[in-house]
């Protein structure tokens, strides 16, 4: 059975971050939907990882001991950062930084209840030289089973 | 000088993506920014690459004749098409099969007007096997001077 | 906490081809642990995607209908073709040929019962020019939670 | 002349590491194959580089004065790194940290005895985030004519 | 229309390194082709960027405020970097050493002159292991619209 | 022992193509030097490989039935074809076409004389859309021990 296109877990992170919103729709909310939001600037690469790791253990979107719920959330997370770097996955080493927000959601995209939980990281913001002004704009977003 | 915050050429592109809009905001329009969207369903790289230039050529979004445009162009598809990949820029040789909408947006998202033109070219939809309903959404967005 | 000694996925699916075997120790069958093995060889990488794929869901490791079963599958084999081809992802379009076995057990490798099944997928065989004995081996292996 | 099915160097490799064997087997011996092993813990890929070439120039697998010997060495670790990394060989840029045990064994697989002599360099671990249990296993495999 | 085959700005680029030239052939100063030279050896793939710009800014090929610029001869860079490393954009990361000499040429390749102005960075020099003579050459080539 | 300055394998195999020159310099071809030379087109990764091996193969550079010389010289032209797609080894699969030259170069360019033959593969030509005109110059080097 497809993805409920009221449902749609990426789009949800996205939106999330391009309208500055704070919280899901109410329907998604009444499911059980959660996400957090947050912010991270750098030219290291592992402090972008991190920040997202941190805030979704430090708002209960994943479980910290569990190594599954990592491990999904971590892969997810490097999905997103390839569409920032659009596939290199590298920052600082190629002389490059990086202002970003960042949203994570966990819920079920599917009709199927069966398919579970998943879970997608968005990131939106700006990449370009380590100077104030010569950046554009990037977006990365990455999905997963949890 | 640094992007203009309400010229955001990234988002708009994602935004006419999310919200199924079909047409910029007013003040962009009034700057003479142009846009345009499409769709490609696919398991081959080359047609989604196909259909997007030829979108943007056909609705003079890029002047077909000169290169400068279209490697503007194309360096910013395969940006985008890298977030929908997420890195390998690989589709149907690993078996993998997508559904996008696309938008092109050009006009200049800076402050200071000798930044001059810039084109984004933003990708929505679905990646998964070639079998309806085994797909999750998938992101991409590229940046590029022209 | 951490990895059973006695349960790791990668060697027993590794071994599994490399010894030639054609069960799983004891102890893991008494978990209910759950393997098939195959071969394939191709110049095209989605037939080998696809004969793993295939294997595993006529096999049952894999419930045919469920996303989230194929998803967390077909990243286990996406990351043990990047052993096999050492990070391209390609095979034919580089004028390579690839002879492998392979093997997809399923099952919990942690001590805490919490981190539930996993998939590893193991490769072993050889590339290299579509000439007999031009070739070397290769060994690739692709875990994920399911 | 294809592959000699008794003297698989990248199959040795791997075993030596997964039975935790200290000695190639006897016939292998007989023919003057080398090898060495060892074991390196990091979230530096540089430091799992160099580890297996400290290793390899210590225990007279390779010429140490050599370029020709140290680059074909060189180019079979990268290789088996990317096993591990799964493509993008990257370990602590990306706030992961490998501990990994490595054997590199040294000899001519082919029937033909002008192939000469080829190298391989096994990897088996784990890979995950810096903190313990939060980790899968991997495995890398890299060969090269010496 | 096409290259012209007399200003080829690549080819240009390369020799000024390959001949240790010193200037431009006088049809192309006469048309107002700008370029410099210099070196750079390090580990550490940010300074071969750091030194790249910095040359290009100092030098006057670029303009220092203006991101469309840094932006072209950005990517150039990255792209010529790759040629290096083959694919990897990585240095240290993976202990190596790099030695090189770059150029940079701005100027119209093309017989259409509104295909305006385009950049060449060429890098040539060797890369192997921190060890004197542990090395063989590279080279490569990133070309952009300016 | 390093390089020698005057027997530069890279440079020797990129100023064949650069400068159409159709013979090595008569001191290496003293030392036993070989080269040789070829051209090819196409939006297939795969011809171009096969087009470098054959003519590698029919101008006797290296020897037809051994795997050891063919392993060296594949290595070698997938590095050089990496630096002319700036890393994604990709051609048709992305809707680019090629237009290239290759030279072929096998020597020792070291001052030791242990270090023995190595081959270097130049590429130097167009790459762009499968367009006449809309192209910019690529170059790639490939170098390995053989």
């Amino acid at each position: 059975m497809p993805l409920d296109r009221k449902h749609l877990i990426g789009k949800e992170a996205m939106l999330l971050l391009l309208h500055n919103e704070n919280q899901l729709p109410e329907e998604l909310r009444k499911l059980g939907w959660k996400f957090c939001k947050g912010k991270v600037g750098s030219m290291d690469g592992q402090k972008v990882v991190a920040a997202v790791e941190t805030a979704a253990k430090n708002q209960g979107i994943v479980k910290t001991g569990l190594y599954r719920e990592t491990h999904a959330l971590y892969h997810a997370i490097i999905e997103a950062v390839s569409g920032v770097t659009r596939g290199s996955n590298q920052i600082g080493t190629l002389l490059r930084t990086v202002g970003l927000q960042f949203s994570i959601v966990r819920g079920n995209p599917y009709q199927n209840k069966e398919e579970g939980e998943w879970i997608a990281v968005a990131l939106y913001g700006t990449i370009g030289a380590p100077v104030k002004g010569l950046e554009h704009e990037a977006i990365g977003l990455g999905i997963n089973h949890i």
